[in-house]
């Protein structure tokens, strides 16, 4: 199988080695800065480094369009035109619609978006294992041909993924929803903090994990951000204007006073992040544990270690120090209640102060 | 000296041991819960327990009220009507306004807030170090009496903490934006993921890191924060209310579809995040090291092992697993360059890929 590459960053890096250890594809790949093309020959993420575009697409029986999402309409043209009819053209950016829009009556193009590598870049961190279990979202559309469908979607399975079907539109808003907006939330709270520093004259107070958690992502990875803020406009603006409308019910059930009310409302979200979470999760519901630790260096290695030992694998963390950082809570997530139960007893072996945390 | 502590869970236990262990305090304990107070004596919390809230006050230099904050009104009052003319009565509670709206005139009231303990309950939890360099909040106002005011911002100090006078509605207006507002974004998100859910036939897709973090406090302990955003209500209504019509902005911002603009409002996040958070760090700004690692039961711990060994504490945690957990990037926060630039080496000489995080 031949498959062409074009951009060999992280996304486009891993395909690459995927697709030649899994596929025993000879990967041409082509990237319009030659020394990221370079490295990656280097990485061995490529079989070759294509002169051109063209070069990269001639005989390949699939192209991976792997560029930031505000060149894709442009690269993914490109790609059609520069590729013969056998071939098929698929892309990896987080939004659809408008690339759908644009190409979705080209028999030969198929969206798609892989959910991983997100909380990294560069062809340096790519790995032949990054899809390994990830959701692989395609968008076909009526005119899209069948057999080169299939194609792509046993190639994205061979590369480790879980392919799924799902029409462009969908796709945007329930991205809007789970990834975007919780990028715009950060940073809306951020600004208001910030606001809310400079209107008092006090300094800020310590922030707690609760801001710290909630903000974690504010401003990051500017570039590609900028470019999905942007391409997935319509739906995140959408969504904002929905949690807007929500808080401001929030804001009246707040000042309305209603203790029974408030904590219906309360508890009705912890309920609903567990339903959530749990959708995502193989192992069984996941469980959270709180230990009390001072907070010496090397006491959540141990913990861990410990952990490890047995065989239960943290699947979700949270530390929240006391201010001086001489001690202080962990909260660890196991998947099932076996895990759990064992955890427990670990932790307790150590000495730890162990509690079950509702979530 | 002579404490008395009218509410013996995590803070009121806590007081006790540090006021015992510290001030050589003989602190005298009541509880409504007579097993509460029965299982405090025996972690000797306290030194003994009174028979009615007017003998842990009698005679007391200072009374600390530690109940949960709906039914601190009520307990001041009590705790005032009950002591001598020459006792401070302080509180704990995480909201001061409606406390010193009603006991503002009593010369012999304090309100109190040690920013300490938030993420866990009961006295089992409570330690003499719980307050070690925590802030401590003090709202004196004009009627406030001169020696009692110097007597409780002393006693705190000798507790550990760090006291801090600011006026009772600045003290709420804050905690609504760093505090309580990220409690109600996390509840709101949740809310509206679940209705995006609902609303496609499809399932949930992979829920990312972002949204973990973004929710992580949904729903927690949900008698307290009920308590709070009733305590609270209007200063955290008018941060939702702020935030929903800042949303509404960065609406009409992606909509505009301005890249320039939207690249600028993300790009002001980020720095804005990372100037609130090291406001408050001693040890020098918090620096963000990304290692990629293979998710192999044990390998936060060798981490967190090797870098506790040459004493480099970690400040802050991300785990961001791929989808499979067979591998992930681990996000590690440490304070100050010289401490990141050991972790560096550190985490390279173990064979991992280290890189930094800007945030």
């Amino acid at each position: 199988m031949k498959v062409g590459v074009l951009g060999v960053g992280l996304i486009g890096g891993s395909i690459g080695l995927a697709a030649r250890g899994r596929l025993q594809a000879e990967v041409a790949g082509f990237d319009p800065d030659p020394e990221l093309l370079e490295r990656a020959l280097e990485l061995e993420a490529i079989d070759r480094a294509a002169r051109s575009l063209g070069e990269a697409c001639a005989g390949a029986e699939i192209v991976f369009c792997a560029a930031p999402v505000a060149v894709l309409p442009e690269l993914a043209a490109e790609a059609i035109a520069a590729s013969a009819e056998g071939t098929a053209v698929t892309d990896v950016g987080s939004v659809k619609r408008e690339l759908i829009a644009a190409f979705g009556s080209e028999p030969r193009f198929l969206g798609g978006h892989p959910l991983a590598g997100a909380e990294t870049a560069g062809v340096e961190n790519a790995r032949a294992d990054l899809f390994d279990g990830a959701r692989w979202y395609l968008t076909p559309t009526p005119e899209t041909e069948g057999l080169l469908y299939d194609r792509v979607q046993r190639a994205v399975a061979e590369l480790g993924a879980r392919p799924q079907a799902i029409d462009a539109e969908t796709h945007d808003r329930l991205m809007a929803t789970v990834s975007h907006l919780p990028h715009v939330l950060a940073n809306v709270l951020v600004a208001q903090a910030e606001a809310a520093v400079a209107e008092e004259s006090e300094r800020l107070p310590e922030v707690g994990p609760s801001f710290r958690d909630a903000t974690r992502v504010a401003g990051a990875n500017p570039s590609i951000w900028t470019d999905i803020f942007g391409g997935n406009r319509d739906a995140v603006a959408a969504e904002i204007e929905a949690v807007a409308a929500r808080l401001e019910q929030v804001a009246e059930l707040l000042r309305g006073g209603d203790a029974e009310a408030i904590a219906g409302w309360h508890a009705g979200a912890a309920e609903g992040r567990r339903r959530l979470l749990e959708a995502e999760l193989m192992g069984g519901p996941l469980q959270g544990l709180r230990v009390m630790v001072s907070n010496r260096p090397g006491v959540v290695a141990e913990i861990a270690l410990a952990l490890g030992r047995a065989g239960v694998n943290i699947e979700d963390m949270g530390l929240y120090p006391a201010v001086d950082m001489s001690s202080g809570a962990i909260d660890l997530y196991v998947a099932g209640a076996d895990e759990a139960e064992r955890a427990v007893r670990i932790l307790r072996e150590l000495g730890h102060d162990v509690s079950r945390v509702e979530r």
